[in-house]
């Protein structure tokens, strides 16, 4: 047995990785040999590259700049496309919102009838428009897809959802569904939009519709991708609210399992960078070229004239919101569980008709609750109103503002119920915030509205749109905030409470309630309300809508994951997980593993014969002990399958048979393109020849995924899981004697600029080996291929 | 060889764990000995302790929930009293500011130099009380205290960082440093403060001055303490800027190396019940009843009445901002880097009295200074003000406001050095972020003050009083930026600009250039100026400023920490890295190891030995091969030698002899009370009985430590390390087999709430292992004492 030592390779690469299960260019199947003054031996297959990894080295510097540098740039084109993106779909939607009001606020001076009719048909072509786009072009853009999302960052690939076709479907069908007033938001398909957009640009252009570019494909590890689309999930709320801190909250706190402080100002930069697209386009829109877009348009409920202080009695009313949003909240993410379900199962399964047929029903019901309810109500005079507060009443017909007078016998009369229901979602919330207009709206409406509102954005729910639930959930919350408010200002008759604060607080509690999130939703509502005062106010409320939501069952996002299978892991393992450990977790299942140099037809049946994603490899040393060498993907597996460059016909690892390999593979090969189904097994054909030729797996393999002994508590296991966010993790017997330990000091290396020492010591380990074997210098390029490509 | 195998128990505690080194209470010593249908098996002994677990199953939910929230009450406590401290120190500082400067306005009116010296003595004498208060009482209260929270956070207990003397001396200490007028701020020992208020609860109050109660003892996890810290540091922070979202960001961007979603929210908590402490408290003062404070008091340097709207052409100054500020910013860490190491190594060897003298000198120094220079200033006239604006000119001595009549000749004129020089900071900060004051400052009064205060800054920097960089970073930048934007002011005549805007970024540059923070900078900056619009610009200046800062050297704290020696790990691996392996790391020194019986006089030797903190511990299975089993504490180690009560006469483990043990250790005698030094291996006095006595470490070690394969790239462990907060990681031979494979699916546990699944789950296990050997349940309570301690 000769004094050396396995060891892996260790030259310097562009992308640092160690979190996330790629393996960094260094690791990926170089291995080396080295005399090491270890007590123990093992003797192993020499596997070297020596001329290539010094040109790495020497380039290194430089090319890492280079990288940052594109990373920097990718995220900026993120930002600016979702900005637009954003900008087209708000100004499409409040101008057929805007259009539709109007006139049909014109036909009604003459006839109601004629103007529900023509109401009802401009939503249901709307709706129509939306739903067939889905059903027919982008079945993936249906919803909101943020469960998807979080899926994808969390490692999971949903077929379709991050396409080119799912982005133009999501734009073009959200502007359908919001401009046809279905009781749904635009907030969750823009996050979804801002994910495609960043997929898109990270993968260099959609390969299908051949707006590819070559020159675009330079991100080539998949953990850039993925924080690309971190980076366009925050953008796409930066945008929905125009809320860039928020949007960086959201996508640290809800969307990924796993963080890097690298990637937090990235985040951040692409955020900023959507906040003045949004702000230019704004500005720009002020001069009245888009035309209804800027009366409402984007997402300001600006409360900063609403209520200055708050006393300590008010702390209970607003426990109380707390605890309805708790209820409602948990309620509506039960019964669209089950909504969702039954659509899934029985409605859907009888394929597109049947969706389309569905959402125009519900298009119809909406405008006819809509239209009709306001219809039954009695109207109210209009208050005495300062003439100098700006506000109009009754406002003149499809204009922004409260106190609508529709249905009303007198001139000077208003209906309550139409200010709210008779409207976009957004005009319709600010009326709900708006401050100094006490009793505009009577407890019965609200009850009404919400009752009817809470209904149908259940209803809505799952239909074969793009929808969000931002929006819906502010409208059900802010109702009740406000019923709530009606009291408080009734009781409390000497304070200075405005019901626009507790409609606030209200919606605050629901999408607590609902959503489960805290410290992004806290961030988001004090952005979108342009308001600091309430900060402590909505913490406490969401602090306690969460608790009570919890109680019941998971967030929203968490159940739709979980019905549609993906498998998310959520920040807390579970209870039972302390009893058990790392080796229970794996089951009894035995484990498949492939032998370094392989035969193609047992690779093929083994591959058929499981759906497992990972596989260890396991060599023998030449003392006939076993030792895992490392984790191979299917996903390459199949490559190297279909493209049958690496078949050999010799069963000797390819470095002990000799010979030069050159260049076989071009790097994005190995690489599937965002959503698409990738390889398949029953795709691959092989003929007899190539079933008994060999493979050598040690060049791209990866060589050092994470391991956990046996006995390891799973609930360490999982923080380990969840922390480093990935995807296979070995389990292996208790180790049989320690060769170091590792402290905080051990990490702390000065930073010695000069690669010529880096150099110098590789050379040095070489030339300490070289006397003892001859080395092979002949694999140029071959392990460096699938730098960063093993996710 | 029978077929059973080594398994560690995993029965339900409190603690979930898994994150951080610390071991939950399941994994800590609990040996248990179960049949699997492995295909090898081990023999090892078993320690059994199933009636205990059996009581601890039961009592695990409730306790759990009890735990929770005794977290949640520790935050409020933390909150709280950090609120408290702040408004406390801040009343004092305005206070004594207050009158400092009403005193002497009030004696210039007669003569200039009796007024200089009554301010020049007030000065002294305020900083004397606080240079003799950290000299003679707490030492470890000097500084900003910043870097030794993140080292602790990291892992690192600084001596005396957390003490009660350490708070109180922070308190009154600030009170005077401040009050004195050095060039120094109130906000990092703010956050310092914070964090000992939190760790001090956490612990149960202060040993040393009996102000301790049983009955706080609660968190009796490290981890627990450490989380409660993380929250004291965000309620210092947004104490310190009433900027909770701030605060929140600062926790979890600069401090913390590892964080985890559920902390998060209860650091949110904290920060919210600081804002509401803070808000009550200045609601209160509204009335009068603080004196001085109010008039300036707690920053919020409201710039919500500034800029509109900004252009296109104004991006380039902007840049040039965040140029000087990446500049500025990284000379000033390098030359308070070279002070700081002269004082340390030079003067302030030289014992208490030298410090004292220091800081008098340059006390005398700053009042010369802020009073003398605007002596030497020509008044200017002052400018026409319309009256309804409520801008004075010059305005009442003593007052809060611009334009100071300061040893001017006529009353219509000011001394625009007095106004930023010889008053407060706060109001200084006002006046140079001040709108619609166009050209108060002359560009020679601003650059004179730029010179002098940077100089004092750096000079005042690592005095042995407690010291914030926040306040004097925001003067020196605003000064600059009011400078540029005085610049921008007469180059694009044109546009609505403002120069307090660019005093803002200035500032905003000069903080990014200094400590790099990003994203909680960037969110306490727009908290404190209570304005959204400029988020975007802020993000600009610091983004550049940070670049260029980083281009030259370190942020200040990590400057200053690695000046002081705490090995802080950066969010990124070196470069070098990815070319060495978890081996090389651990250097060639052979590993110190302990067996699991183990002789008393063989500990002692070898912890006197060396000064290692962790040990892996060995033990020999039957057949001969040796099984790594866990990591033992040093500091444990000294705890079980002092006490003596575990010491045997068997070399046998406890569990083979036999017979009952008793529960002797009580929790809190293996938890070290933070800051404290701990026990040294010289302070236990042990007789030659003890000596040649055994000890079974077993009950006491953590079983399962982190491993990583010796040939893992650094890069990869590096982040392992960071991302789960480890202080041990042991480096083991790469795995002859693999067991299993644990993907995200394995993970994902129903959650079935009955714990009789989980008894009976339990009981099988031991059901089956029964029948083949007999099992012991004589160790009552022995293993668990360990609970969460082994962090």
């Amino acid at each position: 047995m000769e004094s050396a030592k396995l060891m892996w390779a260790k030259l310097p690469s562009v992308e640092e990785d160690g979190d996330g299960d790629g393996v960094s260019a260094d690791e990926v199947g170089r291995i080396k040999k080295t005399d090491a003054s270890s007590v123990e031996s093992l003797d192993y297959e020499v596997i070297e590259n020596y001329a290539y990894r010094l040109q790495q080295a020497k380039r290194g510097k430089l090319y890492a700049w280079y990288s940052v540098v594109v990373k920097w740039l990718f995220a900026l084109a993120t930002g600016i496309g979702t900005g637009l993106a954003a900008v087209f779909i708000n100004i499409a939607v409040e101008n057929f919102a805007g259009w539709k009001f109007s006139l049909t606020f014109s036909i009604i001076q003459k006839s109601y009838f004629a103007g529900f009719v023509v109401y009802m048909l401009i939503n249901l072509a709307l709706v129509f428009s939306s739903v067939y786009i889905i059903t027919h072009f982008a079945p993936a853009a249906a919803g909101s897809g943020i469960p998807e999302i979080k899926g994808y960052l969390n490692g999971i690939d949903t077929h379709g959802i991050l396409l080119f076709r799912t982005l133009v479907g999501k734009i073009f069908g959200s502007i359908g569904s919001v401009g046809g007033g279905l009781a749904l938001g635009k907030e969750g398909p823009l996050v979804h939009t801002g994910a495609c957009i960043a997929s898109l640009l990270g993968q260099g252009g959609s390969t299908k519709y051949h707006l590819n570019s070559r020159w675009l494909q330079v991100l080539k590890s998949e953990r850039d991708r993925r924080d690309l689309v971190t980076c366009g999930c925050a953008a796409g709320v930066a945008a929905a609210f125009r809320a860039p801190v928020g949007g960086v909250l959201f996508a640290l706190e809800e969307v990924t399992s796993w963080w890097r402080s690298q990637l937090m100002w990235r985040v951040f930069f692409t955020s900023a960078i959507v906040a003045v697209v949004v702000r230019t386009a704004m500005g720009w829109c002020r001069s009245g070229k888009c035309g209804h877009f800027g009366s409402g348009g984007f997402i300001i409920w600006d409360v900063s004239d609403g209520q200055e202080d708050y006393s300590f009695e008010e702390l209970f009313p607003m426990a109380i919101i707390g605890i309805i949003g708790g209820l409602l909240g948990a309620l509506f993410n039960q019964l669209t569980l089950y909504i969702t379900h039954w659509r899934r199962n029985y409605l859907h399964r009888r394929g597109n008709r049947v969706k389309i047929i569905e959402a125009c029903i519900i298009s119809v019901i909406t405008s006819i609750i809509s239209f009709g309810l306001p219809l039954f109500k009695k109207c109210t005079p209009c208050p005495d109103i300062d003439a100098n507060s700006g506000i109009e009443c009754p406002r003149a017909p499809g204009m922004y503002g409260n106190y609508v007078n529709f249905y009303c016998g007198n001139k000077n009369e208003y209906n309550d119920l139409a200010t709210i229901f008779f409207n976009t979602q957004d005009d319709a919330i600010r009326n709900l915030f708006s401050a100094k207009t006490i009793h505009e709206f009577s407890a019965q409406s609200l009850l009404t509205f919400l009752v009817m509102f809470y209904t149908l954005a259940v209803v809505t729910f799952g239909t074969s749109v793009p929808a969000g639930q931002f929006v819906p959930g502010i409208m059900i919350g802010s109702t009740y905030g406000r019923l709530v408010g009606m009291f408080v200002v009734s009781f409390y008759r000497k304070l200075n409470i405005e019901e626009g604060t507790y409609a606030l607080l209200g919606a605050a509690s629901f999408l607590g309630g609902s959503m489960r999130m805290t410290v992004s939703l806290c961030v988001i509502m004090v952005e979108i309300t342009n308001n600091l005062k309430f900060l402590p106010l909505i913490m406490l409320v969401l602090l306690i809508s969460k608790a009570v939501g919890d109680a019941f069952n998971e967030g929203l996002y968490e159940e739709q994951a979980r019905l549609r299978g993906i498998p998310l892991l959520e920040s807390k393992p579970k209870y039972q997980m302390r009893n058990m450990t790392a080796r229970e977790a794996c089951g009894n299942q035995k484990v498949i593993y492939f032998h370094r140099v392989v035969k193609v037809g047992d690779v093929v049946s083994i591959l058929r014969s499981n759906n497992h994603n990972g596989f260890p490899v396991i060599d023998h040393t030449r003392n006939g002990e076993t030792l895992v060498i490392g984790l191979i993907l299917r996903s390459h597996l199949l490559v190297l399958l279909q493209t049958k460059v690496d078949f050999q016909h010799s069963p000797l690892p390819s470095d002990v048979r000799g010979g030069s390999l050159p260049i076989r593979h071009n790097l994005n090969e190995f690489m599937k393109p965002v959503s698409s189904k990738g390889l398949s097994i029953d795709e691959i054909h092989l003929d007899s020849d190539d079933i008994n030729m060999y493979i050598d797996l040690a060049p791209f393999l990866n060589p050092s995924p994470y391991v956990v002994p046996e006995d390891m508590s799973l609930t360490k296991v999982y923080n380990l899981f969840r922390q480093l966010g990935l995807r296979h993790l070995l389990v292996v017997p208790r180790a049989s004697r320690v060769i170091g330990l590792v402290t905080r000091k051990d990490l702390l290396i000065e930073d010695s600029d000069d690669l010529a020492s880096l150099e110098l010591h590789s050379t040095s380990v070489r030339e300490r080996h070289h006397g003892k074997r001859p080395v092979r210098q002949n694999m140029d390029g071959e392990q460096p291929l699938l730098d960063g490509l093993l996710v």
